[in-house]
Protein backbone atom coordinates (compact mmCIF):
# COMPACT_ATOMS: atom_id res chain seq x y z
CA UNK A 1 0.00 0.00 0.00
CA UNK A 2 2.41 2.22 1.08
CA UNK A 3 4.79 1.66 -1.96
CA UNK A 4 1.59 2.48 -4.26
CA UNK A 5 0.51 5.59 -2.89
CA UNK A 6 4.30 6.95 -3.16
CA UNK A 7 4.11 5.93 -6.61
CA UNK A 8 0.52 7.70 -7.26
CA UNK A 9 1.67 10.52 -5.45
CA UNK A 10 5.33 11.41 -7.82
CA UNK A 11 3.07 10.98 -11.01
CA UNK A 12 0.86 13.31 -9.92
CA UNK A 13 3.33 15.71 -8.74
CA UNK A 14 5.39 15.22 -12.31
CA UNK A 15 2.40 15.63 -14.20
CA UNK A 16 1.66 18.94 -12.45
CA UNK A 17 4.90 20.13 -12.89
CA UNK A 18 4.25 19.62 -16.61
CA UNK A 19 1.36 21.47 -16.43
CA UNK A 20 2.65 24.32 -14.64
CA UNK A 21 5.20 25.15 -17.33
CA UNK A 22 2.50 25.04 -19.76
CA UNK A 23 0.66 27.46 -17.74
CA UNK A 24 3.62 29.89 -17.06
CA UNK A 25 4.35 30.00 -20.83
CA UNK A 26 0.76 30.72 -21.55
CA UNK A 27 0.80 33.64 -18.93
CA UNK A 28 4.48 34.99 -20.28
CA UNK A 29 2.89 35.36 -23.71
CA UNK A 30 -0.03 36.91 -22.65
CA UNK A 31 2.16 39.09 -20.51
CA UNK A 32 0.89 38.31 -17.41
CA UNK A 33 2.56 37.55 -13.99
CA UNK A 34 0.96 35.37 -11.39
CA UNK A 35 1.15 35.37 -7.80
CA UNK A 36 0.27 32.42 -5.54
CA UNK A 37 -0.84 33.14 -2.01
CA UNK A 38 -0.65 30.80 0.53
CA UNK A 39 -1.09 30.51 4.34
CA UNK A 40 -2.39 29.35 7.72
CA UNK A 41 -6.41 29.53 7.51
CA UNK A 42 -7.29 32.95 8.85
CA UNK A 43 -3.86 34.49 8.57
CA UNK A 44 -5.04 37.41 6.58
CA UNK A 45 -4.94 36.41 3.02
CA UNK A 46 -7.76 38.16 1.78
CA UNK A 47 -7.53 41.45 4.06
CA UNK A 48 -3.84 41.45 2.30
CA UNK A 49 -4.99 41.47 -0.84
CA UNK A 50 -7.87 44.13 -0.24
CA UNK A 51 -4.90 46.79 0.56
CA UNK A 52 -2.23 45.28 -1.31
CA UNK A 53 -5.17 45.92 -5.03
CA UNK A 54 -6.11 49.43 -3.74
CA UNK A 55 -2.30 50.51 -3.75
CA UNK A 56 -1.40 48.74 -7.14
CA UNK A 57 -4.96 49.32 -9.18
CA UNK A 58 -4.21 52.64 -10.52
CA UNK A 59 -1.07 51.43 -12.19
CA UNK A 60 -1.77 47.62 -13.23
CA UNK A 61 -4.92 45.65 -14.47
CA UNK A 62 -5.58 43.17 -11.53
CA UNK A 63 -7.74 40.10 -11.50
CA UNK A 64 -7.86 37.67 -8.19
CA UNK A 65 -8.56 34.25 -8.35
CA UNK A 66 -9.98 32.82 -4.74
CA UNK A 67 -9.65 28.85 -3.78
CA UNK A 68 -11.71 27.52 -1.03
CA UNK A 69 -13.01 24.45 0.02
CA UNK A 70 -16.29 25.67 0.26
CA UNK A 71 -18.16 29.53 0.75
CA UNK A 72 -17.52 32.69 -1.32
CA UNK A 73 -16.86 35.21 0.98
CA UNK A 74 -13.31 36.06 0.16
CA UNK A 75 -13.85 36.54 -3.72
CA UNK A 76 -16.98 38.73 -2.65
CA UNK A 77 -14.75 40.43 -0.39
CA UNK A 78 -12.37 41.73 -3.09
CA UNK A 79 -15.19 42.86 -5.80
CA UNK A 80 -16.57 44.85 -2.87
CA UNK A 81 -13.53 46.59 -1.56
CA UNK A 82 -11.93 46.54 -4.41
CA UNK A 83 -13.84 46.86 -7.86
CA UNK A 84 -11.35 44.44 -9.55
CA UNK A 85 -12.79 41.37 -10.71
CA UNK A 86 -12.79 38.18 -8.84
CA UNK A 87 -13.80 34.13 -9.11
CA UNK A 88 -14.48 31.94 -6.24
CA UNK A 89 -12.69 28.32 -7.56
CA UNK A 90 -14.35 25.35 -5.21
CA UNK A 91 -11.59 22.64 -4.74
CA UNK A 92 -14.05 19.87 -3.76
CA UNK A 93 -12.35 19.04 -0.64
CA UNK A 94 -8.96 19.20 -1.73
CA UNK A 95 -6.48 21.05 0.18
CA UNK A 96 -4.63 22.56 -2.24
CA UNK A 97 -4.51 23.91 -5.90
CA UNK A 98 -3.52 21.84 -8.41
CA UNK A 99 -1.74 23.73 -11.79
CA UNK A 100 -4.60 22.17 -14.07
CA UNK A 101 -7.39 23.48 -11.40
CA UNK A 102 -6.05 27.05 -12.18
CA UNK A 103 -5.76 26.78 -15.33
CA UNK A 104 -9.32 25.08 -15.68
CA UNK A 105 -9.94 28.25 -13.42
CA UNK A 106 -8.20 30.47 -15.87
CA UNK A 107 -10.52 29.59 -18.67
CA UNK A 108 -13.70 30.51 -17.10
CA UNK A 109 -12.10 34.29 -16.33
CA UNK A 110 -11.59 36.50 -18.66
CA UNK A 111 -7.32 37.67 -18.26
CA UNK A 112 -6.59 38.69 -21.87
CA UNK A 113 -6.18 42.26 -20.54
CA UNK A 114 -4.86 41.52 -17.06
CA UNK A 115 -1.34 42.31 -15.69
CA UNK A 116 -1.25 40.80 -12.47
CA UNK A 117 -3.22 37.82 -10.97
CA UNK A 118 -3.57 36.83 -7.59
CA UNK A 119 -4.50 33.43 -6.65
CA UNK A 120 -5.63 32.76 -3.23
CA UNK A 121 -4.33 29.04 -2.18
CA UNK A 122 -6.70 27.17 0.03
CA UNK A 123 -5.96 27.90 3.72
CA UNK A 124 -3.02 25.79 4.43
CA UNK A 125 0.81 25.38 5.35
CA UNK A 126 1.32 22.12 4.27
CA UNK A 127 -0.29 20.71 0.81
CA UNK A 128 -0.05 24.08 -1.01
CA UNK A 129 3.35 23.97 -1.19
CA UNK A 130 3.71 20.58 -2.60
CA UNK A 131 2.23 21.93 -5.77
CA UNK A 132 3.33 23.99 -8.73
CA UNK A 133 0.75 26.07 -9.69
CA UNK A 134 2.13 27.34 -12.82
CA UNK A 135 2.61 31.37 -11.09
CA UNK A 136 5.77 33.23 -11.29
CA UNK A 137 6.14 33.29 -7.41
CA UNK A 138 4.80 32.43 -4.09
CA UNK A 139 4.19 34.77 -1.54
CA UNK A 140 3.39 33.20 2.23
CA UNK A 141 1.98 35.15 4.88
CA UNK A 142 2.82 33.98 8.68
CA UNK A 143 0.39 35.59 10.78
CA UNK A 144 1.93 36.97 14.41
CA UNK A 145 -0.92 35.10 16.38
CA UNK A 146 0.35 31.67 14.88
CA UNK A 147 3.57 31.90 16.53
CA UNK A 148 7.44 32.73 15.28
CA UNK A 149 8.20 28.74 15.59
CA UNK A 150 6.04 27.98 12.48
CA UNK A 151 8.90 27.62 9.71
CA UNK A 152 10.36 25.01 12.35
CA UNK A 153 7.55 22.78 11.71
CA UNK A 154 6.46 23.59 8.66
CA UNK A 155 9.87 23.93 6.40
CA UNK A 156 8.54 22.94 2.49
CA UNK A 157 5.92 26.36 2.93
CA UNK A 158 9.38 28.54 4.04
CA UNK A 159 11.32 26.50 1.51
CA UNK A 160 9.52 27.59 -1.74
CA UNK A 161 8.24 30.65 -0.97
CA UNK A 162 10.47 33.82 -2.36
CA UNK A 163 7.95 36.30 -0.36
CA UNK A 164 7.37 35.63 3.26
CA UNK A 165 4.86 38.89 5.00
CA UNK A 166 4.69 38.61 8.40
CA UNK A 167 0.77 39.82 9.23
CA UNK A 168 -0.97 40.92 12.21
CA UNK A 169 2.10 42.68 13.71
CA UNK A 170 0.64 45.17 15.32
CA UNK A 171 -0.52 42.17 17.99
CA UNK A 172 3.34 41.09 18.41
CA UNK A 173 3.47 42.19 22.16
CA UNK A 174 0.18 40.33 22.82
CA UNK A 175 1.42 36.83 21.83
CA UNK A 176 4.98 37.37 22.84
CA UNK A 177 6.08 37.17 19.21
CA UNK A 178 10.09 37.79 18.43
CA UNK A 179 10.43 39.50 15.13
CA UNK A 180 13.91 38.70 14.96
CA UNK A 181 13.77 35.03 15.85
CA UNK A 182 10.58 34.45 13.13
CA UNK A 183 13.09 35.87 10.50
CA UNK A 184 16.23 33.93 11.48
CA UNK A 185 13.23 30.89 11.46
CA UNK A 186 12.43 31.65 7.68
CA UNK A 187 16.16 31.95 6.90
CA UNK A 188 17.18 29.13 7.97
CA UNK A 189 14.60 27.53 5.64
CA UNK A 190 15.25 29.88 2.58
CA UNK A 191 18.02 32.20 2.65
CA UNK A 192 17.05 34.17 -0.13
CA UNK A 193 13.49 34.52 0.81
CA UNK A 194 11.81 38.28 1.31
CA UNK A 195 10.22 38.75 4.38
CA UNK A 196 7.91 41.66 4.84
CA UNK A 197 6.20 43.07 7.94
CA UNK A 198 2.57 44.34 7.87
CA UNK A 199 -0.49 45.39 9.65
CA UNK A 200 -2.94 45.47 6.66
CA UNK A 201 -5.79 46.66 8.40
CA UNK A 202 -3.85 49.77 9.71
CA UNK A 203 -2.06 50.31 6.63
CA UNK A 204 1.23 49.84 7.80
CA UNK A 205 4.11 48.21 5.75
CA UNK A 206 2.01 47.93 2.47
CA UNK A 207 3.90 50.44 0.78
CA UNK A 208 6.71 48.16 0.77
CA UNK A 209 5.70 45.35 -0.32
CA UNK A 210 3.48 47.30 -2.97
CA UNK A 211 6.73 48.68 -4.69
CA UNK A 212 8.49 45.14 -4.45
CA UNK A 213 5.60 43.55 -6.57
CA UNK A 214 4.96 46.64 -8.96
CA UNK A 215 8.78 46.09 -9.08
CA UNK A 216 8.21 42.60 -10.43
CA UNK A 217 5.21 42.97 -12.77
CA UNK A 218 6.95 45.74 -14.23
CA UNK A 219 10.10 43.33 -15.08
CA UNK A 220 7.80 40.37 -16.36
CA UNK A 221 6.32 43.14 -18.54
CA UNK A 222 9.71 44.04 -20.16
CA UNK A 223 11.44 40.46 -19.80
CA UNK B 1 -5.22 10.61 -13.83
CA UNK B 2 -8.27 11.73 -12.07
CA UNK B 3 -9.85 8.68 -11.90
CA UNK B 4 -7.18 6.89 -10.69
CA UNK B 5 -6.55 9.72 -7.62
CA UNK B 6 -9.94 9.18 -6.49
CA UNK B 7 -9.90 5.37 -7.25
CA UNK B 8 -6.85 5.13 -4.54
CA UNK B 9 -7.75 8.17 -2.25
CA UNK B 10 -11.04 5.79 -1.77
CA UNK B 11 -9.00 2.49 -1.14
CA UNK B 12 -7.07 4.19 1.58
CA UNK B 13 -9.53 5.90 3.65
CA UNK B 14 -10.96 2.74 2.80
CA UNK B 15 -7.63 0.69 4.44
CA UNK B 16 -7.64 3.75 7.01
CA UNK B 17 -11.12 3.38 8.38
CA UNK B 18 -10.14 -0.70 9.35
CA UNK B 19 -6.80 0.00 10.89
CA UNK B 20 -9.19 2.52 12.66
CA UNK B 21 -11.60 -0.13 13.65
CA UNK B 22 -8.47 -2.06 14.85
CA UNK B 23 -6.78 -0.05 17.14
CA UNK B 24 -9.63 1.30 18.87
CA UNK B 25 -10.52 -2.01 19.61
CA UNK B 26 -7.14 -2.30 21.07
CA UNK B 27 -7.27 0.16 23.22
CA UNK B 28 -10.44 -0.84 24.65
CA UNK B 29 -9.05 -3.72 25.52
CA UNK B 30 -6.50 -1.18 27.08
CA UNK B 31 -9.54 0.35 29.14
CA UNK B 32 -7.51 3.89 27.07
CA UNK B 33 -9.24 7.01 25.82
CA UNK B 34 -7.98 8.10 23.16
CA UNK B 35 -8.48 12.16 21.91
CA UNK B 36 -7.05 13.39 18.57
CA UNK B 37 -6.59 17.28 18.96
CA UNK B 38 -6.76 18.84 15.46
CA UNK B 39 -6.26 22.61 14.57
CA UNK B 40 -4.93 24.98 12.26
CA UNK B 41 -1.41 25.60 13.11
CA UNK B 42 -0.55 27.89 15.81
CA UNK B 43 -4.43 27.72 16.75
CA UNK B 44 -3.17 26.54 20.66
CA UNK B 45 -3.36 23.25 20.61
CA UNK B 46 0.14 22.82 22.85
CA UNK B 47 -0.91 25.38 24.95
CA UNK B 48 -4.44 24.37 25.89
CA UNK B 49 -3.34 20.42 26.56
CA UNK B 50 -0.64 21.86 28.87
CA UNK B 51 -3.23 23.26 31.00
CA UNK B 52 -5.79 20.37 30.35
CA UNK B 53 -3.06 18.12 31.61
CA UNK B 54 -2.38 19.82 34.65
CA UNK B 55 -5.87 19.62 35.84
CA UNK B 56 -6.40 15.85 34.86
CA UNK B 57 -3.27 14.44 35.88
CA UNK B 58 -4.30 14.12 39.51
CA UNK B 59 -6.83 12.02 38.71
CA UNK B 60 -5.78 9.94 35.67
CA UNK B 61 -2.46 8.44 34.09
CA UNK B 62 -2.04 10.44 30.79
CA UNK B 63 0.28 10.66 27.79
CA UNK B 64 0.51 12.36 24.85
CA UNK B 65 1.72 12.36 20.87
CA UNK B 66 2.85 14.91 19.16
CA UNK B 67 2.85 14.88 15.44
CA UNK B 68 4.60 17.53 13.24
CA UNK B 69 6.13 17.59 10.09
CA UNK B 70 9.43 18.51 11.32
CA UNK B 71 10.52 19.61 14.65
CA UNK B 72 9.97 18.19 18.58
CA UNK B 73 9.71 21.94 20.31
CA UNK B 74 5.85 20.32 21.23
CA UNK B 75 6.85 17.08 22.76
CA UNK B 76 9.32 19.04 24.86
CA UNK B 77 6.93 21.35 26.30
CA UNK B 78 4.65 18.53 27.15
CA UNK B 79 7.32 17.11 29.34
CA UNK B 80 8.67 20.02 30.68
CA UNK B 81 5.03 22.06 31.76
CA UNK B 82 3.41 18.82 33.02
CA UNK B 83 5.53 16.04 33.46
CA UNK B 84 3.94 13.37 31.81
CA UNK B 85 5.00 11.33 29.31
CA UNK B 86 4.93 12.33 25.32
CA UNK B 87 6.65 11.88 22.57
CA UNK B 88 7.11 13.21 18.94
CA UNK B 89 6.05 11.56 15.60
CA UNK B 90 7.46 13.43 12.30
CA UNK B 91 5.15 12.58 9.24
CA UNK B 92 7.83 12.49 6.98
CA UNK B 93 5.65 15.53 5.14
CA UNK B 94 2.47 13.95 5.31
CA UNK B 95 -0.51 16.82 6.50
CA UNK B 96 -2.17 14.25 8.20
CA UNK B 97 -1.89 11.42 10.83
CA UNK B 98 -3.35 7.85 9.86
CA UNK B 99 -4.39 5.14 11.84
CA UNK B 100 -1.41 3.07 10.87
CA UNK B 101 0.84 5.72 11.72
CA UNK B 102 -0.91 6.37 15.23
CA UNK B 103 -0.45 2.27 15.76
CA UNK B 104 2.90 2.73 14.84
CA UNK B 105 3.70 5.36 17.46
CA UNK B 106 1.47 3.67 20.14
CA UNK B 107 3.99 0.17 19.55
CA UNK B 108 6.93 2.66 20.43
CA UNK B 109 4.77 4.32 22.93
CA UNK B 110 4.57 2.33 26.43
CA UNK B 111 0.91 2.96 27.03
CA UNK B 112 -0.50 -0.18 28.71
CA UNK B 113 -0.84 2.06 31.81
CA UNK B 114 -2.54 4.98 30.85
CA UNK B 115 -6.36 6.01 30.77
CA UNK B 116 -5.82 9.02 28.95
CA UNK B 117 -4.02 9.94 25.52
CA UNK B 118 -3.94 12.88 23.66
CA UNK B 119 -3.13 12.84 19.73
CA UNK B 120 -2.17 15.87 18.50
CA UNK B 121 -2.76 15.98 15.20
CA UNK B 122 -0.28 18.02 12.57
CA UNK B 123 -1.68 21.71 12.26
CA UNK B 124 -3.93 21.32 9.16
CA UNK B 125 -7.76 22.42 9.13
CA UNK B 126 -8.41 20.44 6.07
CA UNK B 127 -6.47 16.85 5.50
CA UNK B 128 -6.32 15.63 9.04
CA UNK B 129 -10.25 15.74 9.13
CA UNK B 130 -10.12 12.78 6.26
CA UNK B 131 -8.23 10.20 8.20
CA UNK B 132 -9.97 8.58 11.46
CA UNK B 133 -7.16 8.26 13.80
CA UNK B 134 -8.41 5.16 15.79
CA UNK B 135 -9.52 7.99 18.46
CA UNK B 136 -12.59 8.08 20.61
CA UNK B 137 -13.44 11.57 19.86
CA UNK B 138 -12.14 13.94 17.78
CA UNK B 139 -11.63 17.99 19.58
CA UNK B 140 -10.80 20.60 17.14
CA UNK B 141 -9.72 24.02 18.27
CA UNK B 142 -10.91 27.56 16.33
CA UNK B 143 -8.48 30.56 17.61
CA UNK B 144 -10.30 33.36 17.88
CA UNK B 145 -7.69 35.34 15.58
CA UNK B 146 -8.77 33.37 12.54
CA UNK B 147 -11.86 34.61 12.48
CA UNK B 148 -15.72 33.75 13.08
CA UNK B 149 -16.30 32.25 9.53
CA UNK B 150 -13.70 29.15 9.57
CA UNK B 151 -16.96 26.47 9.64
CA UNK B 152 -18.25 28.40 6.14
CA UNK B 153 -14.95 27.64 4.24
CA UNK B 154 -13.74 24.15 6.55
CA UNK B 155 -16.48 21.94 6.76
CA UNK B 156 -15.36 18.82 7.39
CA UNK B 157 -13.26 19.59 9.98
CA UNK B 158 -16.16 20.76 11.88
CA UNK B 159 -18.62 17.74 10.45
CA UNK B 160 -16.39 15.33 12.24
CA UNK B 161 -15.56 17.12 15.09
CA UNK B 162 -17.36 15.99 18.65
CA UNK B 163 -16.26 18.91 20.75
CA UNK B 164 -15.14 22.22 19.24
CA UNK B 165 -12.70 24.80 21.09
CA UNK B 166 -12.76 28.24 20.54
CA UNK B 167 -9.25 29.26 22.22
CA UNK B 168 -7.56 32.89 22.49
CA UNK B 169 -10.50 34.13 23.73
CA UNK B 170 -8.90 37.11 25.31
CA UNK B 171 -8.46 38.70 21.91
CA UNK B 172 -11.95 38.89 20.93
CA UNK B 173 -12.26 42.70 21.02
CA UNK B 174 -9.08 42.93 18.92
CA UNK B 175 -10.09 40.87 16.26
CA UNK B 176 -13.90 41.42 15.59
CA UNK B 177 -14.49 37.96 16.84
CA UNK B 178 -18.47 37.11 17.12
CA UNK B 179 -18.72 34.27 19.69
CA UNK B 180 -22.28 33.89 18.54
CA UNK B 181 -21.78 33.87 15.06
CA UNK B 182 -19.06 31.55 15.30
CA UNK B 183 -21.40 29.07 17.55
CA UNK B 184 -23.63 29.21 14.72
CA UNK B 185 -21.64 28.79 12.07
CA UNK B 186 -20.29 25.22 13.76
CA UNK B 187 -23.79 24.21 14.86
CA UNK B 188 -25.02 24.72 10.85
CA UNK B 189 -21.96 22.38 10.29
CA UNK B 190 -22.57 19.91 13.58
CA UNK B 191 -25.57 20.19 15.40
CA UNK B 192 -24.37 17.97 17.98
CA UNK B 193 -20.82 19.39 18.41
CA UNK B 194 -20.29 20.54 22.18
CA UNK B 195 -18.67 23.80 21.91
CA UNK B 196 -15.94 25.53 24.89
CA UNK B 197 -14.79 28.85 24.86
CA UNK B 198 -11.34 29.27 26.73
CA UNK B 199 -8.25 31.25 27.37
CA UNK B 200 -5.54 28.87 28.39
CA UNK B 201 -2.96 31.08 28.94
CA UNK B 202 -5.26 33.06 31.76
CA UNK B 203 -6.36 29.79 32.61
CA UNK B 204 -10.57 30.42 31.98
CA UNK B 205 -12.69 28.20 30.72
CA UNK B 206 -10.44 25.11 30.80
CA UNK B 207 -12.29 23.63 34.07
CA UNK B 208 -15.34 23.44 31.96
CA UNK B 209 -13.85 21.71 29.69
CA UNK B 210 -11.97 19.44 31.75
CA UNK B 211 -14.72 18.23 33.78
CA UNK B 212 -16.52 17.27 30.47
CA UNK B 213 -13.40 15.14 29.69
CA UNK B 214 -13.06 13.62 32.68
CA UNK B 215 -16.90 12.19 32.49
CA UNK B 216 -15.52 10.84 28.78
CA UNK B 217 -12.98 9.07 30.51
CA UNK B 218 -14.57 7.69 33.31
CA UNK B 219 -17.70 6.68 31.25
CA UNK B 220 -14.79 4.48 29.00
CA UNK B 221 -13.31 2.87 31.97
CA UNK B 222 -16.83 1.69 33.21
CA UNK B 223 -18.08 0.57 29.61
Amino acid sequence: MDYRIIQVKEDILEENSKRAEELRSILKNKGIYMINVMASPGAGKTTLLVSLINKLKKEFKIGVMEADIDGDVDALRIVQFTGVPSIQIHTSGACHLTAQMTHDAINEFNIDNLDLLFLENVGNLVCPAEFDTGSNINMMLLSVPEGDDKPLKYPLMFEVSNIAVITKLDTKEIFDFDVDRCQQNIHMRNKDAKIFEVCALKDQGVDELASYITTLVKENKHA
